[in-house]
């Protein structure tokens, strides 16, 4: 039984990979870390978790998890972890960061985005952008994975296939996505409130969210070259979701433009025995409602021959595929385990 | 491997039997019953189950399905099953019902509450009532369930043991009850398009309700005599989830009324061991959102010493514990399984 | 030009005033108050006031606002306006009060349920309780306005020909409510934040609402003798509406109950030429959407023959009759205008 | 006083004509039309106008309305108005056309994108495109409005001024938008059935939604060419409100790109002078809870100086400003009124 550790296990994150590891035959939370609520039973805060945990949530003692933890999760805010990890607790147990610490390998990059100091730059070129669906050999050999952001999983994903295949201009790429609200954290903000959500749609960090730079540096690696897009945020006012809607200019081969076959076939070589992907048929887009609660992206496209761009669309669950189902998935590859485990159930509808 | 057929599988119940069997590692669905979806894929209808199923949706064929699978569930409107089941079916397989037709034991109090003529009245007394905690022993040597309406089961459950006990007067038992609008079903009415339920709380059948026979057959059976009571169920803004806050008088012993402790302890008498039910400590009260998913049933309680009455607060997710789940539960014990297989997964927040 | 000052603008309850004001023929806002937004635009709080007013918010400054307005609201917690208001205030202003502080008329009975001592009890017994179907009289003729809770308004407005015309018992008066979220104001607390609320139906302060008390006060008044209630509220996932459902046991009278007839007779002698409350044809009942954004107060009711009960539903909008709408009700009656000025808009569905 | 019909008063739209023209001193709906609830009181459908109106619901003549009503409302699906409007109609009222059917001067592009012949080409240049604050002058003269869609309205007027100064390459638009439900009608269809919107968001009519040409149709004039664009709706989950989220290649000029001073100098030029337009501040962007309730359209922008891209963003009421609340717009203009008649209203939040 692997023994878990969680930092920051009240946060919505946090409490999503407890819900998804009371599912998984294999792992156990040990350690339910907390700033807020030290002393507290976990399940009095969660209560949907009453009768699956009767453990107090603890402050967080990195060196002491990293004695009693096989693995630590940490679902901070960032700067947190770059602040305190170390080689030697990373000699004791692995560690899945959640937070952006460790998912640009450009230090001056993250250091402009965020607007902080890298307080462990040595430590970054050890973690792996932990996105199994293009990194997973990276993956089993680390002990630092840096769990890739919400957005950023479901945009990546959606556009890799066409620029690593060069059947779209990546300088070209506009995405536009919308998020649930669980994404914006469990903080106590106006902005947040019920009633300041509800009925409302609103764009926000446009031109400078942080996850930019993070999408920017998966799709340059597909396209082997540096890539600049456009990504805006929706807040939307739903629990939980991401839908990306993406728009890039075809690339011309041999004077045709690429059809739906070719963009179709660009999927199926790079995610068609991937079990958390599904591509869907010809006609359909994603919807949010249809992964809720579940590891998988669904992702779906058309060609607009009108323009010669194509529209791709992707859609997880941002607590899920984007942060806790990630993490597990994570886990299961560091410990040699199926991939798959306690991530099977099926999405939640309605 | 159970074989299990469901009718009325693209119906919200029905689905959510498709989602929670996805999940039970000994029973298998076989046949996919649709009356609007006959020869299309259950998938591309519930686009959740994608990679789950392949299965076609199938005819109603109840003699058919008889001779295919080991459980039948019902999951149509009341009067389907009342007119087509026969005692010849019941030799082949076992079937749990959710619709209404075997839930009242008086004939004339179906045909009067629900306006239509019962088809088998002769089935009526074989079939037991499907609520574990009341009636586990009955239920494990019937071949015909009757499982319960979703107020029902929240409604009785949450009033039973201090009625049984006698700690409270049941005729002065009021039940003001809210649900999900899953609860209404996936039929295109206007009355449930989104802009007509979101944004609104509205109260229905206000004194007639048909699950108000259903509550008042369980409760006069706790009160050993006949009951009679108000129930108002209302329509929330939100896809899952009953609350239903009951009132009821407390009843003098020796000169004094009961106080907190009396009626914790009628609640741990009655359902001290029940996993799917959770007595919330002193202090707290059931919210939906921390049920959503699964299939438990959280009751709080507290006295008003000003008007001697005790306010009883259950909540369950309507389309689990109020439907499918306990439809599951119930198949288990038909089965001889562990009760709580393919129901353990933790409720869903946020 | 009546000139108006708000203490607490920046509150949902003064927001709506700022709107309600915004539509009113002879008022205007001359004072933005606000405790955490000074100095700051009223209109980049509250967008929706961009191009109707460029005035920034003010500290509160009650002496000050006595010198230059002719009517100052306070939409504050309870508390403030006792601790600050003096008879020499009164003397220059009229003041309509949103908040607890002189709505109940016995000293004791506040600081027993707010928990606080009452800072200016000598001016208690000049304020009237500004429900204007009730007391539209003595409003007139007062400087010092309590505008009534928002849950009480509409308890009250539901159940009081019924108890003043001794059709129902009150003492077995049960209320049951839902309120949107905005009734919980726009502090930041975790429990009012989107994800919180959405998908959730939750009751609160079982037993130990505030408003009981009030609802008490006013129907012991149409009792003519100390009445004690059962009052529970719940929070739904929505902006605005409260939604009260209201059972009593009815009255016998020379050997029989109560008819319909008798029961709209009763509604009619009290309101039927009040242009705020519409009493609804039998077999309709209320529901919030149908008041939304108005100062309507909606109200159905059935009787349940075979409880000898009648079950009474009242439906108003939480922040216009429930506060700001009822509050320039107020104003309109204090100033001696016609007491629909600036109330008079459809409300707004879907 | 302006007598008024209105063809399709009990859908969305029809309805919240209603709800603009009550609040409107001069005009008043003398026949609500409708399909499906002929002889009904209006009042019985739409309960928020209780009190409002004591009509029935009457069956579509537009050839009595002509002889009664000074102005015929069409708020009908498309191809209604183009199969019985009459030159000879015109003559006897005015016209104002919600639907799309005199909206596209160019017949052939009407019937591919709409897949209907048109049964009145002939009219088609008697129309006027209804967009106020692009063809004030026009409208006043005509006798037949259409009234623009909602995510048109929208979309052309936050590009309008950009294209119409050069400032931006309209052939790089990219238009991504969101709208309320209250945008797919009333209409009893499942994908619109509560459980099936909330807690979703979806993408639909991916490069074919039948809006786009008409924005292509405005913005090539404003550009004096022909222009294409993509245009991808989303249904979110709210009753009203449309965000259009815009993206657009900076042209250079003179060696240099344009700057903010520049975008804001261009909006300012066509929209400075206009009431209904809302240009905010630098560094704010639109939420659709702002204009919700009312005729505004609030318009954002900001420059991408990495991808020298402008993003622009606006926000209406999809019913108000998107529908009725142009419809009334119009109708204020054709009868020489103040074109803010019935308008003033501030947006209502929360």
């Amino acid at each position: 039984m692997i023994k878990a550790g969680i930092v920051g296990a009240t946060g919505y994150a946090g409490a999503e990979l407890v819900r998804l590891l009371a599912g998984h035959e294999q792992a156990q939370v040990i350690w339910y870390g907390s700033k807020s609520y030290v002393g507290e039973d976990f399940a009095s805060i969660y209560k949907n978790a009453r009768g699956f945990t009767r453990e107090e949530c603890k402050a967080d003692d990195l060196e002491k998890m990293a004695e009693e933890c096989d693995v630590i999760f940490t679902a901070t805010p960032q700067g947190y972890l770059g602040s305190v990890l170390t080689e030697d607790i990373l000699k004791k147990t692995k560690v899945i960061d959640l937070s952006a610490d460790y998912r640009l390998s450009d230090i001056p990059t993250y250091e402009k985005w965020y607007g902080i100091e890298h307080k462990s730059p040595q430590l970054v070129e050890k973690a792996v952008y932990g996105l199994p669906e293009l990194h997973r050999d990276d993956i089993k050999n680390t002990d630092l994975v840096a769990n890739p952001g919400c957005y950023t999983t479901c945009s990546i994903l959606t556009a890799y296939p066409l620029v690593a295949e060069g059947l779209i201009d990546p300088d070209t790429l506009i995405i536009d996505a919308a998020s649930g609200t669980s994404g914006a954290g469990r903080g106590a903000k106006v902005p947040n409130l019920f009633c300041e959500v509800n009925e409302n749609m609103k764009p926000y960090g446009v031109t400078s969210h942080r996850h930019t730079p993070e999408i920017e540096q998966e799709l340059s690696l597909a396209a082997d070259h540096q890539v600049v897009v456009n990504f805006t945020p929706h807040l939307a006012p739903m629990n939980r979701g991401i839908l990306a809607t993406e728009y890039a200019s075809l690339v011309q081969s041999g004077g045709s433009f690429p059809a739906m076959d070719d963009i179709r076939a660009a999927y199926e070589k790079y995610y068609g025995n991937e079990y958390f992907i599904r591509i869907l048929p010809a006609g359909e887009m994603p919807e949010t409602r249809w992964v809720e609660g579940s590891n998988f992206v669904d992702i779906g496209f058309i060609i607009d021959e009108r323009t010669h761009r194509v529209i791709m669309v992707g859609a997880i669950d941002n607590l899920v595929k984007g942060a806790a189902g990630q993490a597990v998935q994570n886990m299961n590859i560091l410990f040699g385990m199926d991939e798959k485990t306690g991530l099977t159930g099926m999405p939640v509808f309605p």
